[in-house]
């Protein structure tokens, strides 16, 4: 078939119209019809930088947001006015930003100078229309929403027992969480997930050797750099504790909390949370560490905990939640360990979205459909039809692998059961951003540090090495997690970076000098679309003992997967392909016997 | 099926918005979205009348341009904005020039006003929203792009063989460039190609016999009015030559050049003129004409030749080209000649457009889309993919019959191969402006003069008598072209009216007093979006050399035709249909024996 999508044309004996923009667009083929409010350079609580450029950089920022809800590309848009005001011909200040946005692409446009705009901040305003090009309706039997790990896996499962099946995907890539960037072709890091086992998360590995993939051992030789809550620097190795605090039981209130959390957690059933720890969610996890006796470095210790394992406080979290987190992962210890058997023990050489490619590499041709986000899901006696940003698909059965906050991006008709709505509106998604710092060299190792440092006052709560050595990729990866990751998100990106680094060169130690680094990464998943948080959801009090029975109930012909519906190593990869194995099941036992 | 496009709609209870305007406009039906940038009043060089109501006339201009471009009509518009400088509520200047674009439709509409646009000249933009209503996917045996001559014929062979064929038509009427204007019933003007004969145009003289169409001989009684390169202006008559030139040997120079182009042109083979005349591609005819020792008036006589033959400057041809093109009219004499068995013998009384109203006459009903410009041609294992404003189409065999240097107004998917794109790349549109000068009386022939004003200082190079005397329809068809035709472009149309028949009046004589004109016609073919110059492509030197193997070689399953592909009379209506002809041929032998 012809192209479908958005054509420019340059008609002939009009002026030449290139590099921004075309004198006509037209769509072709079918196609969604878009349009975008007027975008301004306000952050999302409203507040307008006074610099001007920068103001503008964010109206276009925004105007990227409307296109990732709506699955558009910059190539899908027709059409773009600009409202300017105190317009100077002579110093166009949208037009770099611009034809950075457009990359190449030459909508229509038209540029208004006008007195003001509906706020007097405002300086700059941009909207557009998009045309999406519609694939025909699509018949399967299974409809996968979402193409990270969970989806792909179920995908898979249903493929494998002779099903059709479609994944449809919001972003313009799979791997959901799983995004490791390859930069100037200087190797993977991951900024997002990043870590997998080879010993307790048996489901994630196996598909690592399926799929051949190799891996790398985490670093864990040398001193933790140790921040106190006074901001005392210590150092002590790896597997050990500090030998000194500046509360003067520290080190006791340390490890008396470390003890009491492992021992908590080990007395729940990770299939029934509810019924072995009832109490446990009456109370935040802050309170409970309180009612344990503990103090302020045991605060401080549980706070990096939920920090880094979650990308929230403590105060913002069940304890029954926390403590169910930790023992889906075999408990606190071995979910925090990065040694053999723990959560953080292995990396993938070229990142951990090579085991999402690869597992959609496993599907049939063209199962996959990106920038394509699923806004409606409608059950009717002809089965589910899903209308998806891309085309409309009709299915017996539909998984849905998106996390439970994410629920309220799609309308469900019938509407969701009111504890399934309860609990998704109810969950929240931790701030999480990994500030990647890149090296030409690992010198931290020369100085005898493992590369992790663990900071009771912030900016970074904790790092770590996530070196590739055999692709020359030295970085340490920087946790910037919830109330720090919060602050320093505020700050714009290259102030950012500078604190991070500040940080580490600041706690490394005397006689240690760092050098200058040749590469940041980050991405803040909070503000991500189809993300809105990073690792997993967590349950605030009270909700698990109302809505967790609701967490993997299906709805009608509509099943849900997602790490946090696993009951082993949620929050992980590991726990994203063991739900969506179980969505797999529940979808080929209700459609009958597999047809292989 | 219900009337699919843009519907208006004046809500109950809203003010009355009639002429411009409706607050309400609909798309029904299948529709394309187009957009246009805001149109302002620059031309293709940016350049801004100083003058208000020009440039808003302008901007008219340009978002006509942008309709004709995408094929829409002015029906099709859907919304406009204005934004207009200045703008005082009891001066509308843009209301007349609106009304009379609009023609009644009434699209949604804004009027904004601004205290300045993108360009501090810039008063008055213009932009507009379509729907462009679209038909069901057809699929046809063979599809036809382009409605004129050589695709008409290239059609009605198709279907006289039993194939079905679709004809897809960028402009509002067939024809192409033959074009005949019969504004307010005072008869017909061709605008466009104008002469056949009875004698060796066989081919397009068969068809308008069996149309049964009239035709009118062409007067060539009585002098020519000779201007020379000095100005001085003489009579002699039809079928000789001047006396006596400003050049001292000028009489025998221009006999000369002409004899010598006449040898020169009848050694070529038409169907090998890159073989039989290798060494003539080298240079440009001006190259050639002096290389024969032509002076001033040999190379003065040769320039309205090129001009009057192919509106470019002699300067701007290969000779070969230019020899082989009089060889295919069976050289310059009989090319040149108005008198039987000569191209400009007998017009149409009702013009040149009814024959290809004619032969449109002859498909099956609805073989004809127009409005509709295809934009992408896509060859795909099921078929060819023909992608027009209006539908889409597959077919087995698509025939291309648009001149080689519109090639580029449509996307092939695979590419052209380089040799034919390098051809329509480098083949060269002239500019031809016939400004056709009507009067009350044929007052020229009382003064024994046959129409023909021959001058060699411009601003007219060649004039003929295009009167249809049983129709009453008395007119000077005036030659605006190459150099000359460009220099009076740039005139407002009533100046360049004015020069032409300042032009007339001062060559014709003493003692004749010419009447005023009581109307004028013309069409600048350079401007057009479908013609982009007339009449015929032509070659600069080396190419033909390179590339005139490519010229009618088929690109898959894609065949192309065009008067100048034909080896008889190209540029000529007679060479529209034989190469219409061959296409068919090819097209019909590829799909197997006729079916009938």
């Amino acid at each position: 078939m012809a192209k479908t999508g958005t054509t420019m044309i340059d008609p002939h004996g009009l002026f030449d119209s290139r590099p921004t923009f075309s004198h006509v667009a037209t769509s072709s083929g079918a196609t969604r019809f878009v349009a975008t409010a007027g975008q301004v350079g306000a952050d999302e609580n409203g507040v307008v930088p006074s610099d001007i450029d920068e103001q503008i950089q964010l109206a276009f920022k925004n105007l990227k947001r409307c296109l990732d809800a709506t699955g558009a590309k910059v190539t899908d848009i027709v059409k773009v006015v600009y409202y300017i005001v105190n317009y100077d011909p002579n110093n166009r200040r949208h037009f770099e930003p611009l034809k950075a946005f457009l990359n190449g692409h030459r909508p229509a446009s038209t540029l208004v100078p006008v007195p003001k705009l509906a706020n007097p901040e405002f300086v700059f305003e941009i909207e557009a229309y998009l045309a999406i090009p519609q694939e025909p309706l699509k018949t399967v039997d299974v409809v996968v929403v979402g193409a990270g790990l969970s989806g792909l896996k179920a995908a898979y499962e249903v493929q494998r027992a002779g099903y059709s099946c479609a994944v449809v995907e919001a972003r313009d890539r799979v791997g959901g969480k799983t995004w490791s960037v390859n930069q100037d072709l200087a190797g993977f890091v991951d900024v997002g997930a990043a870590w997998i086992n080879d010993t307790n998360q048996s489901e994630i590995f196996a598909l690592v050797q399926a799929l051949g993939l190799k891996t790398v051992i985490q670093n864990t030789t040398g001193n933790i750099v140790q921040e106190d809550i006074d901001g005392t620097v210590s150092q002590f190795p790896y597997s050990t504790v500090p030998k000194k605090l500046s509360e003067s039981d520290g080190v006791q209130s340390m490890v008396g909390i470390r003890d009491k959390t492992e021992a908590a957690c080990q007395k729940l059933d990770i299939h029934d949370p509810v019924r072995t720890g009832a109490e446990l969610d009456k109370l935040t996890f802050h309170d409970w560490v309180k009612s344990q006796g503990g103090g302020k470095t045991a605060l401080a210790s549980a706070t990096v905990w939920t920090r880094a394992m979650l990308g929230l406080e403590p105060t913002e979290v069940s304890a029954l939640y926390f403590l169910n987190y930790c023992k889906s992962g075999g408990g606190l210890l071995q979910m925090r360990s990065d040694q053999k058997g723990g959560g953080q023990y292995m990396r993938l050489v070229n990142g951990t979205q090579s085991i999402s490619i690869g597992l959609a590499g496993l599907l049939k041709p063209d199962s996959i459909l990106l920038n394509s986000p699923v806004r409606t899901v409608e059950q009717t006696a002809e089965g589910v039809y899903v209308s998806s940003a891309r085309g409309e698909f009709r299915c017996k059965r539909l998984v849905v692998s998106v996390p439970t906050p994410l629920y309220k991006e799609i309308t469900f008709n019938p509407p969701l059961p009111k504890d399934k709505l309860e609990l998704s509106q109810q969950n929240n998604l931790g701030f999480t951003n990994k500030v990647i710092v890149r090296y030409a060299t690992p010198w931290w190792r020369q100085y005898n540090l493992c590369g992790m440092l663990q900071s009771w006052t912030g900016p970074v709560a904790v790092s770590r090495d996530s070196s590739v050595d055999e692709a020359g990729q030295y970085s340490l990866t920087c946790f910037c997690v919830g109330d720090l990751g919060r602050g320093l998100s505020k700050l714009p990106q290259a102030e950012r970076f500078k604190t991070v680094v500040d940080h580490i060169n600041r706690t490394v130690g005397l006689g240690v000098s760092a050098p200058a680094p040749i590469a940041f990464y980050e991405h803040e998943w909070m503000h991500d679309q189809w993300a809105q948080g990073c690792p997993c959801p967590a349950a605030p009090p009270g909700t698990m003992s109302k809505y967790e029975h609701a967490l993997r109930s299906a709805h009608g012909k509509v099943h849900f997967v997602g790490t946090e519906t696993s009951y082993e190593w949620k929050g992980y990869m590991d726990g994203a392909i063991r739900s969506g194995a179980r969505g797999a099941q529940e979808v080929i036992r209700a459609l009958g016997t597999p047809k292989l």
